[in-house]
Protein backbone atom coordinates (compact mmCIF):
# COMPACT_ATOMS: atom_id res chain seq x y z
CA UNK A 1 0.00 0.00 0.00
CA UNK A 2 3.21 2.52 0.43
CA UNK A 3 4.03 1.69 -3.03
CA UNK A 4 4.70 5.45 -4.59
CA UNK A 5 3.69 5.21 -7.82
CA UNK A 6 4.93 8.17 -9.20
CA UNK A 7 7.98 6.88 -8.83
CA UNK A 8 8.04 3.83 -10.26
CA UNK A 9 6.21 5.68 -13.50
CA UNK A 10 9.69 5.94 -15.74
CA UNK A 11 9.96 2.54 -15.57
CA UNK A 12 6.77 1.55 -15.44
CA UNK A 13 6.43 -2.16 -17.89
CA UNK A 14 3.94 -1.47 -20.54
CA UNK A 15 0.68 -3.58 -21.15
CA UNK A 16 0.73 -4.73 -24.75
CA UNK A 17 -3.00 -6.25 -25.78
CA UNK A 18 -2.38 -7.86 -29.39
CA UNK A 19 -5.53 -7.87 -31.39
CA UNK A 20 -8.01 -7.48 -29.23
CA UNK A 21 -11.42 -7.69 -30.20
CA UNK A 22 -14.24 -6.16 -27.82
CA UNK A 23 -13.80 -2.35 -26.72
CA UNK A 24 -15.09 -3.49 -23.17
CA UNK A 25 -12.08 -6.16 -22.91
CA UNK A 26 -9.85 -3.27 -23.53
CA UNK A 27 -11.66 -1.10 -21.27
CA UNK A 28 -11.57 -4.13 -18.41
CA UNK A 29 -7.74 -4.58 -19.35
CA UNK A 30 -7.27 -0.83 -18.51
CA UNK A 31 -9.11 -0.89 -15.13
CA UNK A 32 -7.50 -4.20 -13.92
CA UNK A 33 -4.01 -2.13 -14.80
CA UNK A 34 -4.73 0.88 -13.21
CA UNK A 35 -5.59 -1.27 -9.58
CA UNK A 36 -2.30 -2.84 -9.55
CA UNK A 37 -0.54 1.25 -10.79
CA UNK A 38 0.00 -0.44 -14.12
CA UNK A 39 -0.32 3.18 -16.78
CA UNK A 40 1.45 2.20 -19.75
CA UNK A 41 -0.67 0.34 -22.25
CA UNK A 42 0.04 -0.58 -25.79
CA UNK A 43 -2.65 -1.42 -28.31
CA UNK A 44 -1.45 -3.64 -31.80
CA UNK A 45 -4.56 -3.67 -34.36
CA UNK A 46 -7.66 -3.26 -32.62
CA UNK A 47 -10.38 -4.41 -34.16
CA UNK A 48 -12.65 -2.11 -34.13
CA UNK A 49 -10.34 0.97 -34.32
CA UNK A 50 -8.66 3.88 -31.45
CA UNK A 51 -10.47 5.64 -29.49
CA UNK A 52 -13.51 2.92 -28.31
CA UNK A 53 -16.63 4.33 -26.58
CA UNK A 54 -17.09 0.68 -25.13
CA UNK A 55 -13.47 0.56 -23.70
CA UNK A 56 -13.89 4.13 -22.52
CA UNK A 57 -17.55 2.99 -20.32
CA UNK A 58 -16.15 -0.54 -19.64
CA UNK A 59 -12.62 1.36 -18.15
CA UNK A 60 -14.53 2.88 -14.51
CA UNK A 61 -12.57 6.25 -15.01
CA UNK A 62 -8.97 4.15 -15.84
CA UNK A 63 -8.00 5.83 -18.69
CA UNK A 64 -8.51 9.46 -17.54
CA UNK A 65 -5.39 8.61 -14.55
CA UNK A 66 -3.00 5.63 -17.39
CA UNK A 67 -1.14 7.19 -20.18
CA UNK A 68 -3.44 7.68 -23.70
CA UNK A 69 -2.69 4.14 -24.82
CA UNK A 70 -0.37 3.97 -27.95
CA UNK A 71 -1.77 2.11 -30.84
CA UNK A 72 0.88 -0.05 -33.32
CA UNK A 73 0.32 -1.79 -36.56
CA UNK A 74 2.68 -4.69 -35.66
CA UNK A 75 3.35 -6.46 -32.31
CA UNK A 76 7.54 -5.52 -33.64
CA UNK A 77 6.17 -1.58 -33.13
CA UNK A 78 5.21 -2.24 -29.72
CA UNK A 79 8.20 -3.98 -28.77
CA UNK A 80 10.41 -1.42 -30.13
CA UNK A 81 11.87 0.15 -26.90
CA UNK A 82 11.41 -2.57 -24.81
CA UNK A 83 14.01 -4.81 -23.99
CA UNK A 84 13.06 -7.52 -21.41
CA UNK A 85 9.27 -9.02 -22.83
CA UNK A 86 7.17 -11.60 -21.33
CA UNK A 87 4.63 -13.12 -23.41
CA UNK A 88 1.38 -14.82 -21.70
CA UNK A 89 0.22 -18.14 -22.68
CA UNK A 90 -2.50 -20.65 -21.33
CA UNK A 91 -1.09 -23.97 -22.81
CA UNK A 92 3.00 -24.68 -23.65
CA UNK A 93 3.64 -23.87 -26.69
CA UNK A 94 6.49 -25.68 -29.02
CA UNK A 95 9.29 -23.71 -28.60
CA UNK A 96 12.58 -23.00 -26.74
CA UNK A 97 11.45 -20.19 -24.24
CA UNK A 98 12.03 -19.66 -19.82
CA UNK A 99 8.16 -20.17 -18.99
CA UNK A 100 7.63 -18.24 -15.78
CA UNK A 101 4.43 -18.46 -13.22
CA UNK A 102 2.83 -14.79 -12.94
CA UNK A 103 5.52 -14.82 -9.62
CA UNK A 104 8.94 -15.94 -10.65
CA UNK A 105 8.10 -13.75 -13.90
CA UNK A 106 7.35 -10.11 -11.35
CA UNK A 107 10.46 -10.87 -9.55
CA UNK A 108 12.16 -11.23 -12.62
CA UNK A 109 10.64 -8.13 -14.30
CA UNK A 110 11.58 -6.23 -10.90
CA UNK A 111 15.01 -7.72 -11.16
CA UNK A 112 15.50 -6.61 -14.77
CA UNK A 113 13.98 -2.71 -14.11
CA UNK A 114 16.98 -2.21 -11.01
CA UNK A 115 19.30 -3.40 -13.55
CA UNK A 116 17.25 -0.48 -16.19
CA UNK A 117 15.13 -2.19 -18.45
CA UNK A 118 11.92 -1.26 -19.64
CA UNK A 119 9.63 -4.55 -19.32
CA UNK A 120 6.62 -5.39 -21.36
CA UNK A 121 3.84 -7.99 -20.71
CA UNK A 122 1.97 -9.28 -23.94
CA UNK A 123 -1.69 -10.43 -24.11
CA UNK A 124 -3.09 -11.89 -27.13
CA UNK A 125 -6.05 -11.68 -28.58
CA UNK A 126 -9.28 -12.98 -26.56
CA UNK A 127 -10.09 -17.15 -27.58
CA UNK A 128 -7.62 -17.39 -30.03
CA UNK A 129 -4.13 -16.24 -27.95
CA UNK A 130 -1.00 -14.99 -29.04
CA UNK A 131 -0.08 -16.91 -31.85
CA UNK A 132 3.34 -18.83 -31.87
CA UNK A 133 5.07 -16.25 -34.40
CA UNK A 134 3.94 -13.23 -31.64
CA UNK A 135 5.65 -15.58 -29.02
CA UNK A 136 8.06 -16.25 -31.03
CA UNK A 137 9.34 -12.01 -30.91
CA UNK A 138 8.95 -12.29 -26.93
CA UNK A 139 12.12 -13.42 -24.37
CA UNK A 140 9.89 -15.20 -22.10
CA UNK A 141 6.43 -16.65 -21.79
CA UNK A 142 4.29 -16.81 -18.54
CA UNK A 143 1.71 -19.02 -18.05
CA UNK A 144 -0.45 -19.24 -14.92
CA UNK A 145 -0.85 -22.30 -12.92
CA UNK A 146 -4.56 -22.91 -12.81
CA UNK A 147 -7.29 -26.09 -12.73
CA UNK A 148 -5.98 -27.94 -15.14
CA UNK A 149 -9.75 -29.13 -16.02
CA UNK A 150 -11.13 -25.39 -16.13
CA UNK A 151 -8.63 -22.83 -17.55
CA UNK A 152 -10.86 -19.73 -18.37
CA UNK A 153 -9.33 -16.80 -17.79
CA UNK A 154 -10.79 -13.61 -19.58
CA UNK A 155 -8.52 -11.09 -20.80
CA UNK A 156 -8.87 -8.57 -18.16
CA UNK A 157 -8.29 -11.35 -16.02
CA UNK A 158 -5.10 -12.61 -17.61
CA UNK A 159 -3.91 -8.51 -16.82
CA UNK A 160 -5.34 -8.69 -13.58
CA UNK A 161 -3.28 -11.61 -12.53
CA UNK A 162 -0.01 -10.47 -14.04
CA UNK A 163 -0.63 -7.13 -12.56
CA UNK A 164 -0.92 -8.01 -8.94
CA UNK A 165 1.77 -10.17 -9.06
CA UNK A 166 3.93 -7.20 -10.39
CA UNK A 167 2.46 -4.78 -7.63
CA UNK A 168 2.36 -7.57 -5.01
CA UNK A 169 6.81 -7.73 -5.96
CA UNK A 170 6.47 -3.89 -5.14
CA UNK A 171 4.73 -3.95 -2.39
CA UNK A 172 5.13 -3.68 1.60
CA UNK A 173 1.83 -4.32 3.21
CA UNK A 174 2.18 -6.08 6.14
CA UNK A 175 1.08 -9.67 5.25
CA UNK A 176 -1.03 -9.94 8.95
CA UNK A 177 -1.92 -6.71 11.21
CA UNK A 178 -4.40 -6.87 13.77
CA UNK A 179 -6.48 -3.97 13.23
CA UNK A 180 -7.76 -2.42 16.20
CA UNK A 181 -9.59 0.60 15.08
CA UNK A 182 -9.06 3.98 17.27
CA UNK A 183 -7.92 1.75 20.41
CA UNK A 184 -4.21 0.13 20.92
CA UNK A 185 -3.52 -3.19 22.23
CA UNK A 186 -3.80 -2.91 26.07
CA UNK A 187 -0.50 -2.85 27.51
CA UNK A 188 0.04 -6.26 29.72
CA UNK A 189 -1.10 -4.84 33.40
CA UNK A 190 -4.64 -3.38 32.50
CA UNK A 191 -5.03 -7.46 31.52
CA UNK A 192 -3.19 -9.13 34.10
CA UNK A 193 -5.49 -6.06 36.55
CA UNK A 194 -8.61 -7.31 34.77
CA UNK A 195 -7.46 -11.36 35.28
CA UNK A 196 -6.87 -11.26 38.58
CA UNK A 197 -10.12 -9.47 39.53
CA UNK A 198 -11.67 -11.71 37.71
CA UNK A 199 -9.96 -14.26 39.65
CA UNK A 200 -10.72 -12.66 42.75
CA UNK A 201 -14.36 -12.61 42.26
CA UNK A 202 -14.74 -16.25 41.05
CA UNK A 203 -12.92 -17.08 44.30
CA UNK A 204 -15.48 -15.33 46.11
CA UNK A 205 -18.34 -17.38 44.01
CA UNK A 206 -16.69 -20.38 44.63
CA UNK A 207 -16.06 -21.00 40.83
CA UNK A 208 -12.84 -22.98 41.82
CA UNK A 209 -14.78 -25.47 43.08
CA UNK A 210 -11.37 -28.03 43.89
CA UNK A 211 -8.08 -26.36 44.95
CA UNK A 212 -5.87 -28.83 42.86
CA UNK A 213 -7.83 -28.35 39.32
CA UNK A 214 -7.47 -24.14 40.27
CA UNK A 215 -4.34 -23.33 38.52
CA UNK A 216 -5.34 -24.91 35.92
CA UNK A 217 -8.62 -23.61 35.41
CA UNK A 218 -7.17 -19.89 36.21
CA UNK A 219 -4.22 -21.30 33.21
CA UNK A 220 -7.12 -22.02 30.73
CA UNK A 221 -9.27 -18.52 31.56
CA UNK A 222 -5.91 -17.11 31.36
CA UNK A 223 -5.09 -18.43 27.75
CA UNK A 224 -8.30 -17.74 26.77
CA UNK A 225 -8.26 -14.04 27.22
CA UNK A 226 -4.75 -13.47 26.24
CA UNK A 227 -4.78 -14.89 22.69
CA UNK A 228 -7.49 -12.32 21.58
CA UNK A 229 -4.75 -9.40 22.42
CA UNK A 230 -7.34 -7.44 23.50
CA UNK A 231 -7.32 -4.10 23.09
CA UNK A 232 -7.57 -1.20 26.21
CA UNK A 233 -10.75 -0.53 25.17
CA UNK A 234 -11.92 -4.12 25.08
CA UNK A 235 -10.62 -4.58 28.74
CA UNK A 236 -12.32 -1.70 29.24
CA UNK A 237 -15.80 -3.36 28.34
CA UNK A 238 -14.35 -6.50 30.41
CA UNK A 239 -14.11 -4.67 33.55
CA UNK A 240 -17.43 -3.21 32.92
CA UNK A 241 -18.91 -6.49 32.48
CA UNK A 242 -17.35 -8.13 35.57
CA UNK A 243 -18.89 -5.28 37.73
CA UNK A 244 -22.16 -5.25 35.94
CA UNK A 245 -22.63 -9.05 36.81
CA UNK A 246 -21.48 -8.99 40.26
CA UNK A 247 -24.05 -6.41 41.31
CA UNK A 248 -26.19 -7.25 44.22
CA UNK B 1 -0.60 -28.10 -11.78
CA UNK B 2 0.03 -31.32 -9.94
CA UNK B 3 -2.77 -30.48 -8.09
CA UNK B 4 -5.14 -33.63 -6.86
CA UNK B 5 -8.61 -31.63 -7.22
CA UNK B 6 -10.52 -34.58 -5.87
CA UNK B 7 -8.66 -35.36 -3.11
CA UNK B 8 -8.94 -32.07 -1.50
CA UNK B 9 -12.83 -31.94 -2.30
CA UNK B 10 -13.71 -33.37 1.41
CA UNK B 11 -12.13 -29.97 3.03
CA UNK B 12 -12.35 -27.87 -0.15
CA UNK B 13 -12.87 -24.01 1.33
CA UNK B 14 -16.49 -22.94 1.03
CA UNK B 15 -17.09 -19.42 -1.03
CA UNK B 16 -19.43 -17.78 0.56
CA UNK B 17 -21.41 -14.64 -1.95
CA UNK B 18 -23.53 -12.26 0.18
CA UNK B 19 -26.53 -10.59 -1.31
CA UNK B 20 -24.92 -10.81 -4.90
CA UNK B 21 -27.75 -8.61 -7.10
CA UNK B 22 -26.70 -9.68 -10.91
CA UNK B 23 -26.99 -13.46 -11.98
CA UNK B 24 -23.87 -11.87 -14.42
CA UNK B 25 -21.84 -11.89 -11.31
CA UNK B 26 -22.24 -15.58 -9.74
CA UNK B 27 -21.93 -16.96 -12.87
CA UNK B 28 -18.39 -15.05 -13.52
CA UNK B 29 -18.06 -15.91 -10.14
CA UNK B 30 -18.06 -19.65 -10.23
CA UNK B 31 -16.07 -19.40 -13.32
CA UNK B 32 -13.00 -17.59 -11.23
CA UNK B 33 -13.64 -20.09 -8.40
CA UNK B 34 -13.53 -23.16 -11.31
CA UNK B 35 -10.22 -21.84 -12.55
CA UNK B 36 -8.43 -22.37 -9.15
CA UNK B 37 -10.39 -25.93 -8.24
CA UNK B 38 -13.09 -24.39 -5.70
CA UNK B 39 -16.38 -26.13 -6.14
CA UNK B 40 -17.93 -25.30 -3.26
CA UNK B 41 -20.39 -22.39 -3.45
CA UNK B 42 -22.66 -20.85 -0.90
CA UNK B 43 -25.25 -17.81 -1.82
CA UNK B 44 -27.08 -15.70 0.90
CA UNK B 45 -29.98 -14.35 0.08
CA UNK B 46 -29.71 -13.52 -3.75
CA UNK B 47 -31.60 -11.07 -5.28
CA UNK B 48 -32.49 -12.90 -7.95
CA UNK B 49 -33.29 -16.27 -6.40
CA UNK B 50 -32.09 -18.99 -7.45
CA UNK B 51 -31.52 -21.09 -9.82
CA UNK B 52 -30.51 -17.81 -12.19
CA UNK B 53 -30.33 -18.55 -16.01
CA UNK B 54 -28.08 -15.41 -16.83
CA UNK B 55 -25.66 -16.89 -13.81
CA UNK B 56 -25.51 -20.79 -15.62
CA UNK B 57 -24.88 -18.70 -19.01
CA UNK B 58 -22.03 -17.00 -17.97
CA UNK B 59 -20.52 -19.45 -16.13
CA UNK B 60 -18.95 -20.88 -19.03
CA UNK B 61 -19.84 -24.33 -17.80
CA UNK B 62 -18.65 -23.74 -14.25
CA UNK B 63 -21.79 -24.72 -12.88
CA UNK B 64 -21.83 -28.04 -14.35
CA UNK B 65 -18.52 -28.86 -12.63
CA UNK B 66 -18.98 -27.45 -9.28
CA UNK B 67 -21.01 -28.64 -6.48
CA UNK B 68 -25.05 -27.34 -6.66
CA UNK B 69 -24.64 -23.71 -4.92
CA UNK B 70 -25.93 -23.76 -1.61
CA UNK B 71 -29.08 -21.20 -0.96
CA UNK B 72 -29.42 -19.38 2.69
CA UNK B 73 -31.27 -16.59 4.00
CA UNK B 74 -29.27 -15.57 6.35
CA UNK B 75 -24.79 -15.38 6.65
CA UNK B 76 -25.06 -17.25 9.79
CA UNK B 77 -26.60 -19.93 8.24
CA UNK B 78 -24.28 -20.32 5.70
CA UNK B 79 -21.61 -20.25 7.98
CA UNK B 80 -23.14 -22.56 10.46
CA UNK B 81 -20.65 -26.02 9.78
CA UNK B 82 -17.60 -23.60 9.12
CA UNK B 83 -14.80 -22.98 11.70
CA UNK B 84 -12.68 -20.62 10.19
CA UNK B 85 -14.06 -17.68 8.33
CA UNK B 86 -12.38 -14.95 6.37
CA UNK B 87 -14.27 -11.66 5.14
CA UNK B 88 -13.32 -10.04 1.89
CA UNK B 89 -12.97 -6.27 2.32
CA UNK B 90 -11.66 -3.58 0.44
CA UNK B 91 -11.19 -0.82 3.14
CA UNK B 92 -10.52 -1.42 6.61
CA UNK B 93 -13.27 -1.27 9.32
CA UNK B 94 -13.29 -0.22 13.02
CA UNK B 95 -13.09 -3.75 14.19
CA UNK B 96 -10.49 -5.80 15.90
CA UNK B 97 -9.64 -8.30 13.68
CA UNK B 98 -6.87 -9.76 12.06
CA UNK B 99 -6.42 -8.34 8.89
CA UNK B 100 -4.40 -10.80 6.58
CA UNK B 101 -3.69 -9.99 2.99
CA UNK B 102 -4.82 -12.63 0.29
CA UNK B 103 -1.64 -13.91 0.26
CA UNK B 104 -0.86 -14.57 4.11
CA UNK B 105 -5.07 -15.58 4.29
CA UNK B 106 -4.20 -18.83 2.21
CA UNK B 107 -1.51 -19.62 3.79
CA UNK B 108 -2.89 -19.09 7.34
CA UNK B 109 -5.98 -21.27 5.50
CA UNK B 110 -4.15 -23.95 4.80
CA UNK B 111 -2.72 -24.41 8.34
CA UNK B 112 -6.23 -24.90 9.82
CA UNK B 113 -7.23 -27.28 7.01
CA UNK B 114 -4.23 -29.20 7.82
CA UNK B 115 -5.66 -29.30 11.69
CA UNK B 116 -8.91 -30.40 9.70
CA UNK B 117 -10.78 -27.03 10.07
CA UNK B 118 -13.68 -26.35 7.31
CA UNK B 119 -12.79 -23.15 5.65
CA UNK B 120 -15.30 -20.17 4.25
CA UNK B 121 -13.99 -16.93 2.27
CA UNK B 122 -17.08 -14.44 2.18
CA UNK B 123 -17.57 -11.93 -0.48
CA UNK B 124 -20.05 -8.95 -0.34
CA UNK B 125 -22.87 -7.22 -2.39
CA UNK B 126 -21.57 -5.86 -5.18
CA UNK B 127 -20.72 -2.12 -4.95
CA UNK B 128 -21.71 -2.21 -0.97
CA UNK B 129 -19.57 -4.74 0.49
CA UNK B 130 -19.77 -6.53 3.23
CA UNK B 131 -21.62 -4.87 6.25
CA UNK B 132 -19.81 -4.31 9.64
CA UNK B 133 -22.55 -6.98 11.42
CA UNK B 134 -21.80 -9.04 8.49
CA UNK B 135 -17.63 -8.83 8.83
CA UNK B 136 -18.49 -9.31 12.52
CA UNK B 137 -19.53 -12.82 12.37
CA UNK B 138 -15.89 -13.77 10.40
CA UNK B 139 -13.10 -14.48 11.64
CA UNK B 140 -10.75 -12.72 9.87
CA UNK B 141 -10.51 -10.12 7.57
CA UNK B 142 -8.70 -10.04 3.75
CA UNK B 143 -8.05 -6.79 2.21
CA UNK B 144 -5.91 -7.09 -1.03
CA UNK B 145 -3.43 -4.34 -1.59
CA UNK B 146 -4.52 -2.26 -4.52
CA UNK B 147 -3.37 1.14 -5.78
CA UNK B 148 -4.99 3.85 -2.80
CA UNK B 149 -6.05 5.74 -5.92
CA UNK B 150 -7.99 3.72 -7.81
CA UNK B 151 -9.33 0.47 -6.16
CA UNK B 152 -11.72 -1.17 -8.41
CA UNK B 153 -12.61 -4.88 -8.42
CA UNK B 154 -15.70 -6.76 -9.38
CA UNK B 155 -16.90 -9.22 -7.35
CA UNK B 156 -15.50 -12.16 -9.62
CA UNK B 157 -11.99 -10.48 -9.79
CA UNK B 158 -11.93 -10.19 -6.16
CA UNK B 159 -13.34 -14.49 -5.91
CA UNK B 160 -10.17 -14.73 -8.79
CA UNK B 161 -7.59 -13.46 -6.26
CA UNK B 162 -8.45 -15.07 -3.04
CA UNK B 163 -8.76 -18.42 -5.23
CA UNK B 164 -5.38 -17.70 -6.86
CA UNK B 165 -3.60 -17.38 -3.82
CA UNK B 166 -5.58 -20.68 -2.64
CA UNK B 167 -4.64 -22.87 -5.13
CA UNK B 168 -1.30 -21.16 -5.68
CA UNK B 169 -0.30 -22.09 -1.72
CA UNK B 170 -1.01 -25.72 -2.84
CA UNK B 171 0.58 -25.33 -5.80
CA UNK B 172 3.91 -27.54 -7.59
CA UNK B 173 3.93 -25.69 -10.14
CA UNK B 174 7.88 -25.20 -10.94
CA UNK B 175 8.22 -20.91 -10.79
CA UNK B 176 10.13 -21.14 -14.29
CA UNK B 177 10.93 -23.81 -16.68
CA UNK B 178 12.71 -23.95 -20.09
CA UNK B 179 10.87 -25.03 -22.13
CA UNK B 180 12.11 -27.47 -24.68
CA UNK B 181 9.33 -28.99 -26.86
CA UNK B 182 10.47 -31.95 -28.00
CA UNK B 183 13.98 -31.85 -27.67
CA UNK B 184 16.14 -31.98 -24.53
CA UNK B 185 18.78 -29.53 -23.36
CA UNK B 186 22.02 -30.86 -25.26
CA UNK B 187 24.71 -32.70 -23.58
CA UNK B 188 27.65 -30.48 -22.75
CA UNK B 189 29.97 -32.59 -25.13
CA UNK B 190 27.51 -31.75 -28.31
CA UNK B 191 28.06 -28.21 -27.75
CA UNK B 192 31.63 -28.41 -27.44
CA UNK B 193 31.60 -30.85 -30.55
CA UNK B 194 30.20 -27.12 -32.45
CA UNK B 195 32.25 -24.51 -30.59
CA UNK B 196 35.25 -26.24 -31.31
CA UNK B 197 33.98 -26.78 -35.00
CA UNK B 198 33.31 -23.16 -35.41
CA UNK B 199 36.19 -22.03 -33.57
CA UNK B 200 38.12 -24.36 -36.37
CA UNK B 201 36.33 -23.09 -38.91
CA UNK B 202 36.82 -19.34 -38.34
CA UNK B 203 40.51 -20.35 -37.46
CA UNK B 204 40.77 -20.88 -40.98
CA UNK B 205 38.96 -18.37 -42.51
CA UNK B 206 41.18 -15.17 -40.65
CA UNK B 207 38.43 -14.35 -38.12
CA UNK B 208 40.81 -14.24 -35.10
CA UNK B 209 43.10 -11.44 -36.32
CA UNK B 210 45.08 -10.98 -33.16
CA UNK B 211 46.81 -13.99 -31.59
CA UNK B 212 46.12 -11.57 -28.02
CA UNK B 213 42.68 -11.27 -28.44
CA UNK B 214 42.01 -14.70 -29.90
CA UNK B 215 41.13 -16.71 -26.07
CA UNK B 216 39.06 -13.66 -24.88
CA UNK B 217 37.04 -13.50 -28.19
CA UNK B 218 36.82 -17.37 -28.02
CA UNK B 219 35.53 -17.38 -24.65
CA UNK B 220 33.23 -14.54 -25.47
CA UNK B 221 31.57 -16.81 -28.82
CA UNK B 222 31.72 -19.34 -26.05
CA UNK B 223 29.48 -17.18 -23.12
CA UNK B 224 26.74 -16.30 -26.09
CA UNK B 225 25.72 -19.78 -27.38
CA UNK B 226 26.54 -21.50 -23.51
CA UNK B 227 24.43 -19.34 -22.05
CA UNK B 228 21.09 -20.14 -24.39
CA UNK B 229 21.10 -23.72 -23.02
CA UNK B 230 20.94 -24.59 -26.75
CA UNK B 231 18.46 -28.12 -27.57
CA UNK B 232 20.04 -30.94 -29.28
CA UNK B 233 17.80 -29.98 -32.02
CA UNK B 234 19.17 -27.01 -32.11
CA UNK B 235 23.42 -27.81 -31.93
CA UNK B 236 22.33 -30.03 -35.50
CA UNK B 237 20.52 -26.67 -36.99
CA UNK B 238 23.91 -24.35 -35.75
CA UNK B 239 25.69 -27.58 -37.47
CA UNK B 240 23.80 -27.27 -40.06
CA UNK B 241 24.36 -23.27 -40.64
CA UNK B 242 28.14 -23.59 -40.02
CA UNK B 243 27.85 -26.53 -42.99
CA UNK B 244 25.73 -24.29 -44.74
CA UNK B 245 27.96 -21.23 -44.46
CA UNK B 246 31.61 -22.66 -45.12
CA UNK B 247 30.16 -24.58 -48.49
CA UNK B 248 32.61 -23.60 -51.22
Amino acid sequence: MQLEITKIDKIMPAVILVAPQMGENIGAAARAMLNFGLTQMRIVAPRDGWPNQKAIDMAAGAFETIAPPQIFETLAGALHDLQVVYATTARPREMIKPVFTPRAAAQDAITHEQNGAKIGFVFGAERTGLTNAEIAQCHNIITAPLNPDFSSLNLAQAVLLIGYEYFIARDTTAALKLEHGKSEIAPHADLEQFLSRLEKQLDEKGFFRSEDLKPTVQRNIRALFTRSLPSEQEIRTLQGILTALTQK
